[in-house]
């Protein structure tokens, strides 16, 4: 073997495949932190955790990933070695629709459950579109009212309180799926044979957060140029709508619902145009209001629930233009909106957006099943999640104190021996230490190492100090300290020293003062 | 879209992919609890975590998978639009060499890393063997001295312990590949032309811990039926070795290595060799002891270090016999074993074994780089440790309060809106809690559902008791209390009342009130 390794191997490039990235130890311990209160939310409203494996079978996964029209587009699929097609996950969704129907006489339904994981996309990878990334998912399965939908809304607005969104800064936004179709129907869309031309206009619609009206018309109509004007850019083919029509569901999604309790208590909506929009003719309704008069009963029931639990509309807001991008919801959808303004790539102030929402999905366990099962749910993208979190300076308060650098002065192994005990002297006290592992001949490397690592201290033992039977403790953060707001930082400041020699035994307690000083300053420093 | 959604769907079977499994809520819980302990310890020992995502260019992966001689056999791979081929890590060992690689610049070494994450494996399912699994690593990169092997083999043995296993209910086993390297040379398998069979060697070595002696010795002669006789189950050809090669190296491999001190304050081993045994001929050893001595020359420098920070040989001890299965390690080897009794699927008694280990593998890193990059780290295998602390009792401490549940008796939007706000009182209060979500009509479903989710506490408002503005609540763990423990139990008892009526005011005051108490009489049922 000794022979094979004297051979120069074959030089590779180390490379990450296109569009997936590498995790920081900031980013590890910010998406903890995140996911950590996320959780506490969840479990607080009696949600408990459950997991699947990131492969399913490809039928199991069906065809509703967003924007996507051909199955399997847009996933990754290998097929397994008895011929069956396997797929990587591409959302939380379809794996938990197959688990509750697998395992459906061992569940206790309502089954209330949440799971945060990886989740992939075999899309082609550009600024900020990864391959693989984070979702945090909570669902109900087994509860058919929208008792439910309405908790769940509720349950997201809590979780943008609890990483510290102030209110104002979000808005959880709910629509009903029936009332589209509804509307839909309305204008001449419904019926099978236009299931394919609705789900181009339901794509336009989700598009009214990213475009101005205008664009998304373009889009309902004969279709846009995404470079702005004819011919620049990319051409994506429109809905193929009128005028007429188009006015119409743009003039419905657009205008404002309003709660209105009568004197005899019924409540009902009040619906405000916006100017320049037409509305749907009563005769173009179908006769009994249909799917749109059942889904706005749904929201009245919502809005009712949201009143009665003290969910005010600056925290959750019934807004007809809601649609989420999946194919699969029946019933409610909602989405976590944040809406201050952040600075895009080209320098324009835009909103931030949606950082997650779902919906009801009555059909997605039934798939599997003799019987129907209703189900609710929604999904939070972490990593977007986190973005917004770091504009608003939410994350990384959980300060991460770096190691106390043992240095090493000699190398025999019975040095070795003497400084690595030291270093488990300390760790046994609780203080994160390490001993330098790199070549120790160059002391320069090692205080150049604790320098970049961020040591807050070193500690040093040569031949004569070991002779004396004493440790030097030097204080690196000493030297760098901001002195800047410290009041009576003068005086603090002739308290310390940057460096002691003190006795070998009193190593960890010198080392603890000197720690809980740099924490005092810090605390002073604010 | 409603045309569509009345066509009956073809029933598709919900199933897993085979050797993956879901994971419940107990399962998951249990991870956390042990995965945070052992992030502490490596957080302690100066380590910071570094993820890296689930797919590698399969090139830059390798061929390092154990038991497997072809390339991406095992492996799950697939090509990308651009025709390269990805595969999912099957280990975090070989992603992070690439990833130290790639941002060779920015990285401060020795770089001292930590990662839990999934793995996968395309091989046949069994029983206990997962295509899908976690491992937890930790790595030093950069750290050519064995000053950091011995300092991992520390951190693994104060994992243990954080873990909550006693001390001599686990052992880290320490070898060196160069002692092994050096005893097949003096065998006669040295040189690149016998790589093959050094390699089977290796593998039938490597099952010491599994099998008999003399069943090992079947496969480094001809081979091994494995159902214990000649034509029974499979057959596994064996290394090919002679009778006295085998002997001489199983001699070796087995004898027990005793640090000596010399009076003049130097160190060697001492080698006491099994009855039955051959010793290894001096005159077939290299001449200069060649990579034998180097590595025994190694192995006494950790001694030396375990002996000087305190970890005795019932925590740490070396044993010429640990092999790890892996090709690419290049110096000290080591492995956690836990020693206790199990009994096996068959009812035999046998030692629990390996949960982890790793090993220096100094040509990892530079297969990428023009350089050398020494580097030495580990794995555990999550689920097998988790198996191993189910199996001590030591798993499940942190206690889990299933939700208070409100129920419904009144199913429209103001009185569910009513329910919903009380459960949001009880959340706020930071009580665990839930309305029923499910059909309320039948409400000895409700209660069943309460009963199965081991609720606490049962929330009843009907329309009486709202009239009267109160809330009843029914203490569900009461009378199913065990007696047994509870010294002075019927006074205790005297105490409580399974259920009371209090005005809706008094609701999280009285809830609050009725879990101390269940929480009290588990603490004396101990």
């Amino acid at each position: 073997m000794s022979d094979k390794k004297k051979k120069k191997p074959q030089k590779l490039k180390a490379r990450l495949p296109r569009g997936f990235v590498d995790r920081s130890a900031a980013d590890i311990r910010a998406t903890e932190e995140m996911t950590a209160k996320i959780k506490a939310v969840y479990e607080n409203y009696g949600f408990d955790p459950v997991e699947t494996p990131l492969f399913e079978y490809t039928d199991a996964l069906g065809k509703f990933l967003p924007d996507q029209d051909r199955p399997n587009e847009g996933v990754f699929s290998l097929t397994d070695d008895d011929d069956q097609w396997m797929s990587l996950r591409y959302d939380l969704t379809a794996p938990l629709a197959r688990h509750v129907a697998e395992n459906f006489n061992d569940i206790q339904l309502p089954y209330r459950t949440y799971r945060a994981g990886y989740v992939f996309r075999n899309e082609k990878p550009g600024p900020g579109r990864f391959r693989q990334f984070m979702q945090f998912d909570a669902d109900v399965v087994g509860a058919p009212g929208v008792q439910t939908d309405a908790e769940m809304c509720m349950m997201m607005a809590d979780t943008m309180e609890a990483l510290g969104i102030p209110r104002g800064d979000y808005v959880i936004r709910v629509n009903n799926r029936k009332v589209l179709d509804g509307v839909l129907e309305a204008i001449g869309l419904g019926g099978e044979e236009n299931a394919g031309q609705r789900l181009t206009v339901l794509r336009a619609i989700d598009k009214l957060d990213k475009f101005p009206i205008d664009e998304v018309k373009k889009l309902l109509r004969t279709g846009r140029w995404d470079g702005g004007e004819e011919g620049k850019g990319d051409f994506t083919k429109g809905a193929g709508l009128g005028e007429i029509q188009a006015n119409q569901l743009l003039g419905f999604l657009t205008s404002q619902l309003k709660l209105k309790r009568s004197e005899d208590g019924s409540f009902s909506w009040n619906r405000v145009l916006l100017p320049g929009f037409e509305a749907l003719p009563e005769h173009q309704l179908p006769s009994d209001y249909g799917a749109l008069s059942a889904g706005m009963r749904e929201l009245l029931d919502m809005q009712i629930m949201f009143d009665a639990a003290g969910y005010s509309a600056d925290r959750i807001k019934i807004d007809p233009s809601v649609v989420r991008g999946l194919e699969y919801y029946t019933g409610p959808v909602y989405e976590a909106e944040l809406t201050f303004d952040v600075t895009n790539e080209k320098g324009e102030k835009v909103v931030f957006g949606s950082v997650g929402g779902g919906g009801r999905y009555d059909g997605l366990v039934s798939r599997f099943m003799g019987q129907p099962v209703p189900a609710t749910g929604f999904s939070i993208g972490v990593s977007r999640l986190m973005t917004a979190l770091k504009n608003l300076g939410k994350l990384g308060a959980s300060e991460v104190i770096e190691p106390v650098l043992v240095t090493v002065m000699d190398g025999d192994a019975e040095a070795m021996g003497r400084y690595q005990k030291m270093t488990q002297e300390l760790r046994k006290a609780g203080i994160r230490a390490e001993m330098y592992q790199g070549n120790w001949k160059k002391f320069g490397n090692q205080l150049k190492y604790a320098d970049r690592r961020g040591c807050p201290i070193a500690i040093i033992q040569g031949g004569d100090e070991r002779a004396e039977g004493v440790v030097q403790i030097k204080d690196l953060i000493e030297g760098k300290r901001l002195s800047g707001e410290i009041e009576d930082n003068a005086e603090w400041r002739e308290a310390r020293v940057a460096q002691e020699t003190v006795p070998e035994g009193d190593l960890v307690a010198k080392v603890r003062q000197m720690l809980d000083a740099q924490a005092e300053d810090r605390r002073r420093a604010g």
